[in-house]
């Protein structure tokens, strides 16, 4: 079976990522590396590396995204959890033939990464992101 | 300042453990490494070593217990998120004079590690748990 090979990053999903640096940064002493807009998931995104993984601070910049809508119902918090694998199509491949839910059931492709998105249903709540970098 | 040195785990309260483990484990292919109960945290708990991280599966054992009603009210989903520190009292002393909501200013001594909640109202929704490894 294709392999997960680790947590790639937790995601948190904020009002203001700039308010936000003032726990995360400022209080706690992670590190920022940098801030970037994500247009295809609709947020600005605050990335902190943290051990081989990293922590994402997520904050919707277009109000009738579903992150925007996410946000709205259920509050600033854990939002989801990437895996990185090492062979997206065979995994997703490996999933459907098990029958989990995705909601993507070909990977987008970014620069330097493809991705899709288990459905939360799929896994007890957790919207699971894959990644597998390029 | 003390610092943060990595994700200890993310976990996931679900309602039963045996059945989450047919979606991580039999699904996904992740590999179990053991199931215990923890007492102090009114749950049972599966560990799931992934990469320098872990993913935890929280099954609540008391239903008076906090895990239960969050349960109860939220579903299943990510609950927290697991840091680990170099020096716990160090953190918690410099978390309080920069104000940060902590749910226990001195850490719970357990075999093995040292363990700390911060406020979700700290961390932008996110319960927090400090780790440190002793």
């Amino acid at each position: 079976m294709p392999g997960v090979k680790k947590i790639n990053h937790v995601a948190i999903v904020v009002e203001d990522i700039d308010s936000a640096l003032g726990f995360w940064r400022d209080v706690l002493g992670l590190e920022l590396d940098h801030i970037e807009e994500v247009p295809s998931q609709a947020s600005k995104v605050a990335f902190i590396p943290l051990g081989d993984s990293e922590v994402e601070l997520v904050e919707p910049i277009d109000p009738e995204s579903g992150l925007s809508k996410y946000l709205e119902k259920r509050g600033e918090g854990l939002h989801h959890l990437c895996l990185e694998v090492e062979d997206i199509e065979g995994m997703l491949a490996s999933l459907k033939e098990k029958g989990a839910r995705l909601i993507n059931e070909t990977p987008l492709e970014l620069p330097g990464r493809k991705m899709a998105f288990i459905h939360p249903k799929a896994a007890n709540g957790v919207l699971v992101e894959l990644y597998e970098l390029t």
